[in-house]
């Protein structure tokens, strides 16, 4: 094999800048989910496929990579759906794990498996790469990083408190007030009272299907898919009142201190008479109220929280609070929300819990895309000694040794190149500061010092060197 | 399905504590790579299968992990290799992607797939995990992490240097002085002019294999697998006189600074008269003699340096220099050495490296039977406010975001559960300050603080203990 080597499609090498960057992002959700109290996991890439398979319905299974049995694989497969090529009937044959599709499921799985060594309530953080056999495109990767926090074992609202702060605090650090951001919230159960106050609990799911697509096809596109459902109506204009005005609330925050406190109440009273038939309906809205009264009362940083009756974040296992954040123009960037039979599926019921997770690759993109990185300079080399031969490299070598014993990143270009060579690798390394020691330096022990963004030079002793750079 | 979940054998969940651990080893090697200059990368879990095969011999080729190709995966795959079940001959139609194995063939494939964009010599390092089908058996898992460094694109020994004093670095840190390991060191050259000046050239590969297993079977094993080769006794007597004395020299350190640098000159200048009719031979010490110099005159913290000629570390791809680092009765922890084709599998030729593996998981396990591993409270939640009910509550939450704006990890207790409830959490996940506020703390604005590992309980306000925990 001598062709250019290549990676699978959707899958991608992170070189140090791009690295830096990654890690820049990681850290910053990594310490504030600290902040907040979470504990940080891993599980392992595979698990056995049995526990991947049948969560997030046929579609989502086919997404699953399966990994191939080790050894003669082949010989406990049923022979007659291999000679049928039946792919579908052979794959559980022959292949008994699979990469994780989501840290949700394995999450699930790691708290059945490990219930009696948690403390419950169980403040959960996990940063790791995911995998879906998905058709790559923009922003869509085969593997990629999810970075999730869920709060499992209570039924408290403070969990979605939290949450949300928790939203607020990283894009204000990671978006610097530059960046205009929404914080969209909703309630499964508010969406349940009021498809069945318009007697239409029957078309719960195909209508939640159809309002899920309101940022693709508008209003007038949902209104026809609820339509075409056969509904009635005098139903339907009852739906679309409620269902298809957006903005309903909207918290103010430090930048634009605009809540108008008594309006979002007068609303929410109406939405709670308007329900008052629902079970459903009026759990959900008193839920609601909590939340936004409590993040009314600490105060929001730069999120613009508002109460979207159109969010609906698909068929999944959420059914209560449901969060979605975005940015104009781009698709979400974080979601999460309450669910209260994660674990149902492995044996352990009535558990409830509520989860966030931000997509890192997305941020890294919009963070790119808005120049909103810091610099990393410090992350790499500081310093470089020109080597210009045996004599200076072995009076230099303990001079690095310094450096590198009081912290500072620091290397020997490790032959002696010719001196263009040189400064191009310190130029393209992006390093600061290039030593060089001569006969004159290492007769006076001062050491030249260049400094490689300004250009200026200066004469100094090792120690100056460190305490410079410190 | 309802019955108790598990996870593939050989993999394993990491648990708050083991992550903490795991994180401060990570962070540790992850610092000491940035001090020497090194930039960090990651590839894709997977790789095209193309590129892994190959590369590590047959048996390596059994132990990659492969994927099953997505969709109706059977129709492309060979018709009469399925009826037959052949495995080995249907893997390639059905399989284009597998997991990587190591890390050293992944950054092979990136060098050369990014040549354009790297400025050589390119220090970059990886700590990722990697996977292979092996046994599973106490220590060896399906699921690893490894944490490489590698300087590709020069051929200074100057690198080993470095990687050498990074191990040093690394252990002294990690170990603090308490444990004793060795830092083996050989050159496969020197073992290529030991093999030549008795005349063995052809039998290399073989007397490699036997000598590589001297941990496992002593001298005399070794002597038999030997001349089970059917050398001459003759030569075989010159071969023992060499390959079977250890600890030919010993580098002193800190803790023991036993330097007899006269004593190692004159086995070093023994070895290249011995050798003095191999090209190989001559190199090999020449190179060892450049390696030993340098570390003479910077000095090593606490790591045992020595020289020892039965090392060989299998058939690899190693050319050069080899590293080995042992503790007493465990297996190697770390190990690496000098290539020089590690790019030709993919198109780029004549391209010399060095690098070193850490194995973290050995490490891990060698920190924690020897009580190595530093505390980690401040790495959990730090304060846990006792919940009395929702006007304590009320009165808490401000005071509660007063704490995490100055970066201290806290968390109120999500319901008014019990006194006794709410004290075990504390205690089970480790938080050091209970706070406790009733009607008292509320009119006062002193709150009853309370430290979980003395029993004290001192009246604070939020401020003073902001202060008393910075």
């Amino acid at each position: 094999m001598s062709n250019k080597p290549s990676i699978p499609k959707g899958t991608r090498d992170f070189s140090p800048i791009e690295m830096a960057r990654r890690n820049y992002i990681f850290d910053t959700i990594k310490n504030v989910y600290k902040k907040y109290g979470f504990q940080q996991i891993e599980t392992p890439a595979m698990e056995n496929l049995s526990t991947l398979i049948g969560t997030g319905g046929d579609e989502s299974d086919k997404l699953i990579f399966k990994i191939l049995n080790s050894g003669d694989y082949l010989k406990k497969a049923d022979k007659e759906n291999l000679i049928a090529q039946n792919s579908s009937l052979t794959t559980k044959s022959i292949a008994e794990k699979a990469l994780r599709y989501d840290l949700t499921v394995p999450f699930a799985r790691y708290v059945v498996q490990n219930q009696n060594d948690i403390t419950f309530p169980f403040r959960r953080f996990q940063i790791q790469p995911v995998w879906r056999a998905d058709r790559p495109q923009k922003g869509r990767y085969r593997e990629f990083y999810q970075c999730d926090a869920d709060i499992i074992g209570s039924d408290s609202l403070l969990s979605e408190v939290d949450l949300i702060k928790i939203i607020d605090d990283v894009f204000t650090e990671l978006f610097q007030g530059k960046l205009n951001y929404t914080v969209s919230i909703n309630n499964r159960k508010i969406l349940q009272g009021i498809v069945e106050s318009v007697g239409e609990s029957n078309n719960f799911e195909a209508i939640v299907v159809a309002i899920d697509k309101y940022d693709k096809i508008g209003s007038e596109g949902v209104k026809k898919e609820i339509e075409f459902l056969g509904i009635e109506s005098e139903n339907i204009e009852k739906l679309e009142l409620l269902l298809l005005s957006k903005d309903l609330i909207v918290l103010g925050n430090e930048l634009n201190p605009t809540n108008d406190i008594k309006r979002n109440q007068e609303i929410l009273e109406g939405l709670s008479e308007y329900l008052e038939l629902s079970i459903n309906g009026k759990k959900g809205i008193e839920e609601l109220e909590f939340v936004f009264e409590k993040l009314e009362q600490l105060g929001i940083k730069t999120a613009n929280v508002k109460l979207d009756l159109t969010l609906a974040r698909g068929l999944g296992y959420y059914t209560g609070t449901i969060i979605e954040v975005k940015i104009d123009n781009f698709p979400s960037i974080t979601g999460g929300g309450r669910y209260d039979d994660l674990t149902g599926k492995f044996g352990l019921k009535d558990v409830s819990g509520v989860g966030i997770s931000f997509g890192a690759d997305r941020i890294y993109d919009v963070l790119l895309d808005n120049n909103l990185y810091p610099e990393f300079k410090g992350d790499s080399t500081q310093v470089l000694f020109i080597n210009f031969g045996e004599t200076e490299q072995d009076y230099c070598l303990p001079l690095l040794f310094q450096l590198r014993e009081a912290n500072i990143n620091s290397e020997i270009y490790p032959s002696a190149a010719k001196m263009k060579k040189q400064m191009t690798f310190a130029n393209n390394k992006g390093i600061k500061y290039v030593v060089l020691v001569g006969s004159d330096e290492m007769e006076s022990g001062k050491l030249t010092v260049k400094d490689m963004e300004t250009g200026e030079q200066e004469n100094l002793t090792i120690e100056e060197l460190i305490n410079m750079i410190k």
